[in-house]
């Protein structure tokens, strides 16, 4: 029986929460020594299965890859990729995508059903792109339509103004902002929708790292936002779809 | 025309998004002189308007309440609420209740409408108690079914575990803790719904007011955590009432 | 000879720096022993004498207005008033004003030329309304027209750009907010004069007392916008006077 | 119709600031996928176009000068300027020049009129230099005659004093200084037009990077001292120049 | 006379402490002028001697060791050792063995005697390796069973609980964790024994290099945890051994 | 069948863990609402119950001691307690004893068994009294001899090493510190048993509430010292038990 | 013999210093239990007995003051001391005298005997006074001329040159401020010998309770400056004592 | 007429202050563009004149050495020195020593009048090493004889105590430790003589760059103790000479 049917069973109210504990404690995950490969998280919380590399060599990541494809995971999400985790992995499967920028790898190897509603990425300057594209694209890879409103920072108003109508159709947005971080208060001003904001790291001086931007979005007068990790663009494109698929019922794909 | 046929007309196409910001900058707010009372956030961001009493006299609070009622307000909720501030609006309207540990009073004259599914409000321990009453009341004023798991903290994991049905089937969940606030990295880690962690300042000694559990909740190694302000019970109930809003259509009440 | 003359003949070059230098140190300043008054600031720096109250007891600060007074002073203002200052000082002058909620006495004894020009105080919320008061009745003792545009903060753009008639015309601006702090960098896209920003100790948890829009306004990414301490109203009054006045050539009052 | 023409006619109130709003939306912006090149900038707000190079790409920073130039902008400042972001701009134009110690490229084809008023820039070491000149250059580019008093620091106070008659001459005043801090609150003292004080990242230890100089001029007990974000020459030449041409009427130049 | 002979009398009460410490200041440690290497340490404290690597030369570090090993040392642990270090000491004797992940040198001359009883060291994830080998080879040299669980974090309890056998009958415990350390009060909750709890720098943006895991363990709500400095390994894995020796009588090995 | 017997046939091997953890689900806590008393934590985790009065009304902690006594309890702790929670439980049993300066009641109906070893509580100075007596007494109230050691810090080494017999004997110390915090170094160098520290927030200035004290501990250069919260008696007080009783098999009491 | 004999002996060479600290051990002090009252270190490290009364029970301060009359000490000083201090210890004897702004009590029952230099205590407020009165009263008990510059910042440079001869024939400079905490860089410029800095906790916002003025002078690039802790002004008056008794043999007195 | 003569009569009171700084500004110094070296620094505040490095590059340096030189300097210090900044002076005078792991340049042209009294510079580890000998050699080149004990931290009292003497004979300490910079607290405690305490970046984790050490020594309990910046040997060096020439009278050379 597959953790699906299990879970789908427990919503249904078929099976006690507790007998299913009990019945994923008893599948196996992998133990690779330095890593616990948990081949039922993607059933559990997602269509694809995310490997964070940060800290991770080369070689453990190829592990865990090489394991997780083994056990017949579709796609795969690698986070935080430096060039030689791609390297390490770049010929596992045909399907690995590398998007640099985002430090991105993906190994997308079945189409994922997607709702109608979108989601927005929007960034305050050119420097917070990269943060915003590994939000983007793991929002794409996690099965969204999404829309990117770049450089719409809140010193040049018409600018973002001018962005107004993607802003407003949108069912969850990312938010991206490094420096003082004000974007998402303007915007949670903007939409009933909402925002996730993410500070970056962008900025010098007493920006400290992000930590600027960061208790600015903590601190926003505006009502529907709540923040994530500066630079964690994958933390709020993974929100972002968690809240875009609400009440989503995808057919088969 | 009300505001909340502009807003349709902009998401059906009908309306120019400049045309609607044209719009609404012509119907006046009200200025109170120490206060811009806007009669259309209501209706713009949800079903009850918002007066935020901290830093306010209750001089201010009482008129800012007189004027939204004055315009027609229905349904008013005021956060962080000191006994002045109570006994200032007591008498401005019958169905005034005051909810003293939350530091909430409710204005409630009109039912609101309520999708079937639910929010689950978790608390790390007794302490944070109101905090975690905030978020469940202003989620309650704002059309939505709350559970509550309150002192299940991380130490004793049978307690969580205890509840997991309830956790399970949320559709949203605001998990509210102190000191280390590691509960919403468990939580977390045993539904695929947005969490909305609120770190509180209960706590002492290296907690710093609240930061230990602040930057615990936004280093959180589980996927699906968004955080918002120290104590922000009002916050993350909003949030999570937009999350379960999401794809809901009321009837009329 | 006074030093409005000295300093008048350095800037004519009639005198060098080191004989003006010499000529002031030759004028005494009053040794109160706890303070040493100095009679000629007015003239050398403004149009009023300033006492800032805190930290000194209500005696020293009878005394050291009395020495003022008795020197000649013709306009004081006192900041950072506690009750017991005002108490302390309310019969030495019958043009004793006392504005509470700015925490400054006034004593206008002489009336003071003023630019056509404008200054406007901004304040993002109700909250801020104490430390923009003390700026704009700082201004207007200096000798300032004063604009005021309060609650205007970015969560309602709309009430912001209601009032950009009065932000555009102004000369320089102040514009004070607690919280997140990201009214000026708003303020400062609109804009093309000074903007003096003013972080307010207003909001709570991860605001630390203010270091959040401390740190917001610090990093702002509108050019134009320097910084003062939090909650210093007075400080920002003063420097918008200043730059209001430049190149203003008061007639005789 | 220009933004020249249509600001002048607000402030001439000839045009309502709603229609000049409009208007200005209506004007297009250049969206060049990671960059909102905002031709009006220029116009709006000084005379010279700025380019933040921080964070961006050597080819992104050539692509956004190269879409100023081919719409006519007449002077560009290039900031926080690496060599590869020079190389990348170097042949656009034959007027390129290179300021290395100041990080900064200038595209300077027009002349700009200047006021006859002097801003100062002052350092209290040689380490200081590089941001002093950050803050020289920008205010020449902006149109301003500049003073540079170096190495003046408040440890070697006849140093200082020296250049006393420069110092007092000034319509503005720069401050740069890293360590302690302490050459504004001995300037401000010495003068009576306002200070812009730049912490810089000079020191070591408990210096955290410009924080100790940072926290120093924020809490200056001198008058008419605002500052900026660490190592921000930028910044502070530009608001000194804004200061200096206050009440500035250019001919034609 | 010994060192262990005379610890041995003071315990037993046949020597004064007075005189224990006289006698001990007598027997001269050795001054290598850079170092003053302390040859009774190993008797007082363990049955291995140990250098700190960080911050010293190669050259010092390999001239502290021959001055152990002339002095009779029969096993030396070298931490935070980098590749010169071990460059350096990898000829002084043939027992000489190097675990780079672990920046860890142990010279083993002398087996060490062993109690039956176990240290658990447990990971929340595979980058808190290196510090958790670090603790894991310094309680196994110091003379302990040590089982490893590694990759348990909270966020996917059912892998964590999977080892809670190992985890229950462990003596003592090292628990590293990076990012959000919510690790150490689960553990602490499901244990009875003390938990040495091991914050990692593994993390960015908010973890501030290690501090918010700090904070997390600093303030858990489960009792028995005690915390090491960031990284500490060797730290912990020496308390570890401390405990599980508690009662242990050694016999000859 | 008890936890008692649970957990020891788990640690026979009679029993899995797996078993073990779903009987104990089975048997239910006991749910206030605004509290999970669990009546199983003593048996599980020590011979006492810990109530924890920091943030509790004294209605709650009044509900919660009611319930342990009601459910069996034979001896509770009840930490941070102010005098209305005093007042609240004192006439529950006629064992009640108030430790005014600890901050601790205890409810003590059954004698606990204690090892020959003892557990050394050392204060830097007069002021950490309460936070050492409340490691003190808590040790005691676990079942363990304590040696009181106080006014000993550094600066007077002799007060220090006059006590030496005292700390040598000791199985586990606690050592409590406050300003430089800089006393378990120089105890850890003179042991060879773990050394539990516990800063406290007495101090001025730089102190900055206990920070001083705890960063200098943490970064001990002495083996075998670990951490625990600023102020935090109970948890050293606990810590030391646990090692304490390392070994200790109790007969009956 | 005496401490006072012994310490003579070891600087002639005449006593080891092994013996002297087995001498000095033998001689006990007093254990009150709360606190171990040393009776030598008046001899040892200067001419009166210091009782630091912050966090001491009234108590607790007269039991230690009175023990140290017994055993004959000649002067004491109470530092920090609230009023319930000097209600407990005013009857004790004859001499006590209470300055309540500095927060002293002194029994002083003997003169002290000299130099014939200078300390100058210069502070840069009217606030800061308290705790420069710490430092000059301090430094008078034990034996120094002392001349007190006050209000002397350097926002107003005039008024220090103006006791520029009092500060340049000091032997030994205790040099306080808050705020930004500029003074001892710019006094340190001025004069040959050292300048002890203290910060104080005046001023507000930025300046984090003495935070800025402390970095300030940490980071003071004046030579010849050491800092002691926020509002230590007894500190400071106790290192000027020893650098101005440099050297100094007393007569009788 | 000479400095060192103007100084003279100043203190000999043949010459008022204000003359004496007429005098001395008319003295010019030498404005290199980037530095004003000023060649009355040596004569007014020591032996040498010191050029601090670090900031500079080596063009500036050779330059203001060269300055000094021509205008006749005897000896130079030159700290922070990068091997460029050698390289940059080593020919400009044959007594170019270069001190690598004190990262010092001494020309030393002219032997130094020595005290009789020593300086004791002190250890805490092997780390500290680089930033004593930058203490130690400042202080010899000022003229003084230094005592060295190195590696004496507070974990291994015995080598500590073993040195009683040389740090008892000494006239002032210098005492360097990094970690947990327990080290001052018990060196203060043991002499009566003035202690520069000086925090070493050393360390890791939650020392933050030397914050540990240095707050720990800004709390210290002894008497007798200042600080001076992180790693500021220079800085304590200095201080240490200007204490030990208190009283001193150097004959001719």
């Amino acid at each position: 029986m597959e953790i699906r049917e299990i879970l789908g069973k427990v919503r249904a109210g078929e099976m006690s929460v507790e007998d299913a504990i009990i019945q994923m404690r008893l599948e196996p995950f992998e133990d690779l020594g330095y890593a616990r490969v948990d081949h039922h998280r993607a059933l559990r919380q997602g269509v694809a299965e995310v490997i964070y590399c940060a800290g991770k060599t080369a070689e453990q990541t190829r592990g865990i890859a090489q394991a997780m494809l083994r056990r017949g995971a579709e796609n795969i999400l690698l986070t935080r990729v430096r060039p030689e985790h791609y390297a390490a992995v770049r010929d596992l499967d045909e399907a690995v995508e590398y998007h640099e920028a985002a430090r991105i790898v993906v190994v997308r190897r079945r189409p994922v059903a997607m709702p109608e509603t979108h989601i927005c990425v929007v960034t305050a300057g050119t420097s917070d792109l990269p943060v915003a594209e590994e939000a983007a694209i793991t929002a794409e890879v996690l099965g969204n339509r999404v829309d990117r409103v770049y450089d719409a920072g809140v010193a040049g108003l018409h600018r973002l103004l001018a962005s107004a109508e993607t802003l407003m159709r949108a069912n969850a947005l990312v938010v991206v902002a490094g420096m003082e971080g004000a974007l998402p208060s303007v915007v949670g001003g903007l939409v009933d929708r909402p925002v996730i904001a993410v500070p970056t790291s962008v900025g010098y001086g007493a920006n400290f790292g992000g930590l600027s931007a960061l208790l600015t979005m903590l601190n926003s007068c505006a009502s529907g936002i709540s923040v994530v990790n500066i630079d964690n663009g994958f933390g709020a494109g993974y929100i972002a779809s968690q809240i875009n698929h609400t009440g989503f019922v995808p057919g088969n794909v």
